[in-house]
C-alpha cells in the first residue's frame, strides 16, 4: 500500500475480512471476490483505472493442490471483465514461478522458458494469465502479470520456511528439515510489493518475474539468519528427505523487470533479513 | 445423441431454450449454463457419471474474438467444478484445432505439436483444457477433450463455408471466395459426435484430435460438392484475398482416434457430402 501511495495513486482496498491495519490514504471496502454479486455495481462506483489483483488461495501445504484454484482463476476472470466493463485501462495480476517448466534448464526467462505447470496452482494461475492476455487485447485493456517466486519477510505465514527457521531460532525449538540443497531465487516481500507497484504504474505488458536473479541454497539462507541468532545447531538438516517433486534450482531471470520496469531492491539481504527478524521478535512477544 | 443412446445411456439434455428436436429416450432439462445458480441442485438430483460438454459461444466472425469466450471458460469450470461434487466420474469437453500453435510444420499431433493459441477463442479453451485436466487429476476425475477441426454436415449455420458453398450452387447465386488454396481437415459432424462419445465411453484421457486426418483444399471440397450440383462457375474463386491470419496447412494427426479410442469414420466423403446437400435442399423447400 505504501508504494501505491508514495507514487499518488487513489487507493482502493478491497478485502472479504474487515482490515487488521488502517492505512492512512487508503480506502477499504469489504466485498468478497468469490461472491460475484456486488462486483459491478461497486467497481462501476469507484470506476478505477488501476488494478492490482493479489487475492488468491495461499494456505501453505493446500494451495498446490486445492480444487478452490478454480474458483479463484472463475473469481479473476470475473474480476478483470467487471474491471473493464467499468472502464479500467491497466490491469497487473500476480503469477508464480510454478507456471513455468521446472525441469528446464538455467534461470526461468519469461520469453524462452516454456510454461508447463505440474500443480492445479500453477495451471490456474498460468490459465489467467494467458487468457487475461488475450482478453486484454480483444479490450484495448492493458495487462501484465508479475511471476512471483520466494516471497519472505514480515506477516508470513508461520508455516513457510523463512518463519520456520527465524521462529526456530527465537524460541530454541529443534527444526526437522531436508538437506536443503534446493537453489532458490529468494526475495524480500517489500521488494517484491514496490516491483508490483513499479510494474502497474509502467506499460509493460506480458509476464514479469518478480525476484532477486540470485539463486541462494535453502542451507545458506538459513545460515545467515543463524549468524544473526545463533543456536544453528537447532537446525537438524537432512532429518527429512527431499521430495521428489523438489526442482534443484529454481531462479528467476530479471532482465524484464530491471530493464523495462526500472526496478531494482531497496533493501539489502542483510536488512531485509534483520526487517524479518524484527517484526518475528515483536510476534512472539505479542503472543507471550 | 443416438450414439450416446445405441452405447446405452441414460441421456439428459441440458439447453438454454426448449430443444427443438423430440429425440426418443433422450430427457430435456431447461438451464443456462451461463447462470450458474441452479447447477448444483440439478447435478445433485440427477447424479451423472458421465458429462459431455459441448456448449460454448459459436457465433461465425464472433466467435473467435468475443469476451464471452471467458464468460463461457468460468460457466464449463463452474460445471465442470459442480459435476465432481456431485459424483461425476468421467468428463469429455470440447476442445479445438485453434488451441494448436497454427505456425507449425506437419500435422497436429497431440503430444508434440506446441499450444500456442492466437484468438481469445482458442486461449479460453486451451485454458479450460488445461485446467480441467489439472483438476481431474486432484478430484479423481477422468477427462479428456475432443480437439475438433474443420465440421461440416446438416444443422451448420449458413454463413459458414460449406453451406455457403451448397447454398450458392443450390440458389443459383455467385459465392465471392479467396483463392481457396489453404488445406484443411474437413470431417463429417455425423462422425465427430460419434468420435466424442467413443472417447466419452473410454478411459482415454487428455487431447485427442477429433478429425480425419487427411488433408483438402477448400477449393477441392468446394469441386466435389459442384461435381454433385453443377454451376461451379457460381464460385469466383479469388474475389476476396487469403486473411493473412489464415495459416496455409491446417490437419490433424488422427492416430489417438484411431488407435486409442478406436473410432474409424462411418461415412464416407461422397455420403457425407450427398447428407448436407440433402438437408439444405430440404431446408431451403421448407423456407420457400
Amino acid at each position: 500500500l505504501a508504494p501505491l501511495i508514495s507514487r499518488g495513486f487513489e487507493v482502493h482496498g478491497i478485502s472479504s475480512r474487515t482490515p487488521v491495519t488502517a492505512v492512512p490514504g487508503v480506502r477499504w471496502h469489504r466485498l468478497d471476490l468469490l461472491d460475484f454479486g456486488h462486483l459491478g455495481s461497486f467497481l462501476a462506483d469507484t470506476a478505477p483505472s488501476h488494478l492490482l489483483h493479489l487475492a488468491w488461495e495461499t494456505a501453505p501445504g493446500r494451495y498446490w493442490t486445492s480444487t478452490d484454484n478454480v474458483r479463484w482463476l472463475e473469481a479473476s476472470l470475473e474480476l478483470l471483465r467487471a474491471f473493464s466493463d467499468a472502464g479500467g485501462r491497466r490491469a497487473v495480476l500476480a503469477g508464480t514461478c510454478a507456471e513455468y517448466d521446472w525441469g528446464g534448464k538455467g534461470s526461468c526467462f519469461e520469453e524462452t522458458t516454456r510454461t508447463e505447470p505440474a500443480s492445479l496452482y500453477g495451471a490456474c494461475k498460468l490459465a489467467l494469465y494467458n487468457v487475461g492476455s488475450a482478453f486484454g487485447r480483444e479490450r484495448g485493456l492493458s495487462t501484465a502479470s508479475g511471476r512471483v517466486f520466494f516471497l519472505y519477510g514480515p506477516g508470513e505465514r508461520p508455516e513457510r520456511l523463512v518463519p520456520s527457521i527465524v521462529r526456530s531460532l527465537l524460541l530454541h525449538e529443534t527444526l526437522r528439515c531436508t538437506p536443503g540443497d534446493q537453489v532458490r531465487d529468494f526475495y524480500y516481500v517489500e521488494d517484491a510489493a514496490g516491483a508490483f507497484v513499479a510494474l502497474l504504474d509502467s506499460e509493460v505488458s506480458g509476464a514479469v518475474n518478480v525476484a532477486s536473479g540470485e539463486g541462494t541454497t535453502i542451507r545458506g539462507l538459513a545460515g545467515r539468519i543463524a549468524e544473526k541468532l545463533g543456536r544453528a545447531e537447532l537446525i537438524q538438516w537432512g532429518a527429512i528427505p527431499t521430495p521428489a517433486t523438489d526442482p534443484p534450482v529454481l531462479v528467476a531471470d530479471v532482465r524484464r523487470l530491471t530493464s523495462e520496469v526500472g526496478w531494482t531492491p531497496q533493501y539489502s539481504v542483510d536488512t531485509a533479513l534483520d526487517r524479518t527478524i524484527a517484526w518475528w521478535r515483536h510476534e512472539l512477544r505479542g503472543a507471550k
